[in-house]
């Protein structure tokens, strides 16, 4: 009906004219307070409620029924009781708009008969095309002076400003609005979604990334349901628009992991496998709201450091070497200052200052010796940022020095300059001052310091140009699939080493010579063919886990010797594990020595398929000391996988060692990655231990596992 | 002169009369401003001003020299220029006083002529019994009424409360005044020690443990000087007063670990020790001023949980989730509700509720509704502590609900109750409700989770009774002194394995079988003679790392093999080190299968004997997975500090592994610490790697070196 109707999510921030469907009489209520919210929010279009029983609400005319608003309108912002949303989501649907925000709750969050309503909705939603916020969501927020919108139940409106929030949950929005409204932190745009039974974190990411007024976007996630359409959202989002995307992701512990038949599944937790996505992605996580907006005050009000040099400015000695922990901790570096910086601190500086960095201005330090130092270091060329650290002594002009830092910092734009005036009462006025200029401020300097950092790291990774990595087009995807096909007919669950053996070897992925024994006799000569030393591993379908059951003899030195171990093999398994059903011995060859690492992977129904890559076995289990990447993997995961773990130095020649064939290792984890691409019957694969050898000497993989 | 003396510290706090010496008409200046501070404080004794120049200060008559005071006094305050207070010092011995507070800068910290005028001060103040805090300080206060003294230049008075705040900065007490100031947080004693040329922490703790006014001491240090002294000082008073001791302690990366000769010393640097110092001491390490506080305020105001199970109620989902996540994260579990809470929240709640822990209590709460909740949180017998989360939503009462809360832990005050209302300004006055009247407060969730775990931890730990370890009485002190002295008449820095053998034996600590071997066909003897394998190890007192001068083989199988090898040895070594005299080959038994471990023992100027453990080479240097003990050692140090390494799992039968000797461990390691006791000629002591067999079958050291 509308002539020039507005995409949905314009007319979710930017609707000329809006239907506030539920509206009510009743002050204190969510139905009544949106609407006054987007009456008194000042709202540039047009506002109609819409009541049953309301000829007016809050002195503007209502109408009884959507169909009976008399003018065009883009969006309708709906309270009614969730019994009855789909009857007027039909209306809104007649009336031709494009989005509608269900802040109504008693839907999916409620059990299955809410689930089922909320279905409903969507279906009416599908027929007529319109996209929905919500249900049971907070509102939206634009503070954009050409709209102005607080379609919200929140108490106030943001001041305007140009970070973006994006949350799962309405409630701590309230409490975000407040702690950012004490701090003069203002937002371009702010919305809760809560259950996403339509327009997702994914849609808003790809919106705020083409708006204007933003310029730092943060999320709150409860539940990720599409990770890889957020990975793909945020990497679209970063690299077009060089915008921060930082997020807070809450549930961490609750894993819940499922009794898994793997390493790679055990090692696996949801938020492991959230890690590798934000990784992927160039999304910030942080761990509390506080730390998200620590970050992205920095980000939106001041440029980023260009190296990690940083230089300090304190009043009091015992603060400076805190924050110089704090920034070493966090991997920045203290700049060296020039001759022409120590020459100024000479002239400027009291003679007990010192001049190091941390730069020590003294206790009576006042409003000019700051500015002398602060304008000297900023000039500095080795200095990328400068932090500034004040504690409230007798003789310091708080106020003064806040506004110098202000002064100073306009007139040095180019490099970011971060404030920790420590205290609360005294210091006040002084952080008034500074968070009313955009400058970033920290009541610990250990903070402020992570921040700089956080920054930092995201200069750097802004610059990273990630290559595709070209296929490896070896690979014999046919004979895979058919091998895991023809397993699956015969509703197998779990393929043992011999045959997950030829599956690897279609992809390149090279398992140590062995051959199958079924009499004692057979493993002597399998031996004695093979050469010693040699492994004997129990071949069953029916036994995961080999060690555990007995069924493992390393380093058989002499071919006689297999007889016996065969049938040690056998019968220690048969006692362990009854009902397996036995299907021979493996003899193999021992493997070449290396260093062991393991590479597994995991599908996921909600990340997908997951790699997984660590050292051996000791060191996996015990320490955790894995690094897990979604497939496939770009040139930047494989280098980023192999070198975030903490034993890495194993591999790169620690010690006197000879480095290990790293460039085979990373084919074999791409490999791995295409297998785990082209192949969607594996669910989980272990490749424990595979051998990496020194340089040019390539790896050998000792024993896997596939899992369908 | 005084008839009644009080005792240097009761003199320094509780003082009846004090002289400010050098203080001055003109304001804003510190010799001035202390005595205002004091004045205007309402010290409710006498003040002294001395002052050459002034007739009178603030309308106090004014002295010229100390000794024209007319009266006896307590404490003098010393602002006088460093130059000439040890003139003034030498009055004050005169009469008779037993304690100064120097807050004149000007010495050690300043350099040589400073260090010099701080040794002639210090001299005079020892030649009459005066006991010092200084100089370079801030000064103390005494918030007890029947005191009231500010003899320190911070702007306010603090409020009285029992915590009490010891710091080596004087600059960063202004910023934790004002800090606790807006919080409501009162101080028993405040004290800045600055230099520490007499009185340190130690003293202060020991004070402070016997004042009745304190019951939380907190402690800001730069430099250790008296790690054993802190150590014994903080045992002391928690044992017998069970007041907690917080500690935060700068300078954590400035580690300038020295280039050391042993593994031990390599992985040693001096905040490994102060945490094991620490953990030794029972003193809660705290990372940041806020994290002390945050720890302080729980701990000073509120019971401590008796368990680690707690619950969270909360108004909003998301932030319940961020607690629990913390919480998990933090050691704490979440407690189940009896049948009783379950029913009285049917009761109490609405349907929509979510009565699991953490309980969502939903949006629209009131302060009924929270204090319902809580009640019956409290009275469950599973639940040790509550966490009241609040976020500020359109219907939320904040401060009632702040005044229910106060009111509800008033009514059962036997279980610990913090909280935490989420945002600034809206929740800025229920925020002051619960500060004012003592009830832990955090901003984040995640923070009162923290605290809430660290109160858990000190009552855990303040339950634990110390066992004394009885000595090994079967060691040889004689015979390891003997020939530690003989190696360092020669003059010898380093006592390769071979040598270090049999001191390790006189204690107890077996070697593995070997012999020395000075030609090619000894090495064949000595190999038939232990029997193969064996390894063959260059001996010479110029090679410290064996290994990394090609000076180790391995595995011998053969004895006839053992020929060429010594050889080979022989010719690597010298290529390595062409400098070096080898004294032949040691030829020494395989160690038997088990667990490495590495025990090491380093003597720090500061800390003293420190013992180390950690698990076999690789993990030890990748990981830095090591703990650190002070000798002597008690069972709990011995319990813990073996436990406390990541890895310990490989050591206790991870992965159906045959556990380890751990009592032979424990008592190699009590041995180890006797050892480095007894004989203080060892400056550095490796035993890597120690074979730990499984339980039972003891364990072996199969290589050692002794660093003099």
């Amino acid at each position: 009906m509308t002539e020039n109707v507005l995409e949905p999510l314009d007319a979710i921030f930017s609707p000329r004219s809006i239907a506030v469907v539920g509206a009510t009489r009743t002050a204190g209520t969510v139905p009544h307070d949106i609407f006054q919210n987007i009456l008194e929010g000042g709202f540039q279009g047009t506002v109609y409620p819409v009541s049953p029983g309301a000829k007016s609400i809050r002195g503007v005319k209502a109408y009884k029924y959507v169909l009976d608003v008399p003018d065009p309108f883009d969006l309708a912002v709906m309270v009614f009781p969730s019994s009855v949303c789909h009857l007027a989501m039909e209306q809104c649907g007649q009336r031709g708009i494009r989005a509608a925000i269900v802040i109504s709750a008693g839907f999916r969050e409620v059990g299955e008969a809410g689930r089922q309503r909320e279905q409903q909705l969507k279906g009416i939603a599908d027929k007529y095309g319109i996209r929905i916020i919500g249900p049971n969501c907070l509102g939206g927020i634009n503070t954009d002076p050409k709209v102005r919108l607080n379609a919200s139940f929140a108490r106030k409106m943001p001041d305007e400003g140009s970070i973006a929030f994006v949350s799962q949950s309405g409630a701590l929005c309230t409490a975000v609005l407040d702690y950012a409204r004490g701090k003069h932190i203002g937002f371009s745009k702010f919305v809760s979604f809560g259950n996403k039974c339509d327009l997702s974190e994914v849609d808003l990411i790809y919106y705020l990334g083409d708006d204007p007024a933003t310029n730092v976007i943060l999320v709150y996630l409860e539940e990720l349901t599409d990770a890889r359409g957020l990975m793909q959202a945020a990497r679209t989002v970063i690299q077009k628009t060089g915008k921060p995307i930082l997020a807070l992701k809450s549930g961490r512990t609750a894993a819940g992991a499922s009794a898994a038949a793997s390493h790679t599944g055990s090692l696996a937790g949801p938020d492991e496998f959230c890690d590798a996505i934000f990784q992927q992605a160039g999304i910030q996580r942080c761990r509390t709201i506080e730390d998200m907006f620590h970050r992205a005050t920095a980000l939106a009000y001041q440029p980023r450091p260009q190296t990690n040099r940083v230089a300090i400015i304190t009043n009091a000695g015992g603060p400076g070497v805190m924050a110089t922990d704090a920034a070493i901790d966090y991997g920045l570096e203290m700049a060296q200052f020039s001759q022409q910086t120590r020459d100024s601190f000479k002239r400027k500086l009291p003679t007990t200052a010192n001049t190091q960095n941390p730069v020590d201005i003294i206790g009576d330090a006042r409003s000019d010796r700051y500015q002398a130092a602060l304008s000297s270091i900023l000039a500095d060329p080795d200095v990328a940022g400068a932090m500034v650290i004040l504690t409230p002594q007798s003789m310091t002009d708080i106020r003064e020095i806040a506004e110098e830092v202000v002064r100073t910092a306009r007139a040095m734009p180019e490099k970011p300059l971060y404030t920790s005036f420590m205290g609360e009462t005294d210091v006040a006025e002084g952080i008034d001052v500074l968070q009313r200029h955009h400058i970033p401020h920290y009541i610990l300097p250990e903070s402020m310091a992570a921040a700089m950092a956080a920054s930092y790291r995201f200069e750097r990774q802004s610059r990273l140009v990630r290559r595709p990595l070209p296929l490896q087009n070896d690979v014999d995807t046919a004979t895979a699939r058919g091998l895991l096909e023809q397993a699956l007919e015969q509703g197998r669950q779990h393929l043992p080493e011999v045959e997950a053996g030829p599956i690897l070897q279609a992809y390149g992925l090279p398992m140590l010579a062995g051959q199958v024994a079924r009499s004692p006799e057979e493993a002597v000569a399998a031996a004695a063919a093979l050469g010693c030393p040699v492994a004997l591993k129990i071949y069953s379908r029916d036994v995961v886990h080999k060690v555990d059951s007995g069924g493992v003899a390393l380093g058989v030195a002499d071919p006689a010797a297999a007889a016996d171990i065969y049938r040690a093999l056998i019968q220690a398994v048969q006692a362990a594990r009854p009902e397996a059903r036995i299907l021979g011995v493996h003899v193999q060859k021992m493997a070449p020595p290396g260093q062991e690492v393991i590479l597994g992977l995991k599908r996921d129904p909600v990340f997908g398929p997951m790699i997984m890559f660590g050292l051996g076995g000791t060191l996996v289990e015990v320490f955790r000391d894995v690094a897990f990447r979604a497939a496939p993997l770009d040139q930047d995961d494989l280098t980023t996988m192999i070198r975030q773990v903490k034993s890495f130095p194993l591999l790169n020649g620690a010690r006197g060692r000879p480095p290990c064939d790293i460039p085979a290792l990373e084919a074999a984890i791409q490999r791995l990655a295409q297998l785990a691409v082209d192949c969607p019957q594996i669910n989980e694969l272990d490749m424990n231990p595979v051998i990496v050898q020194s340089e040019g000497q390539g790896l050998s993989i000792a024993d896997a596992r596939i899992l369908l």
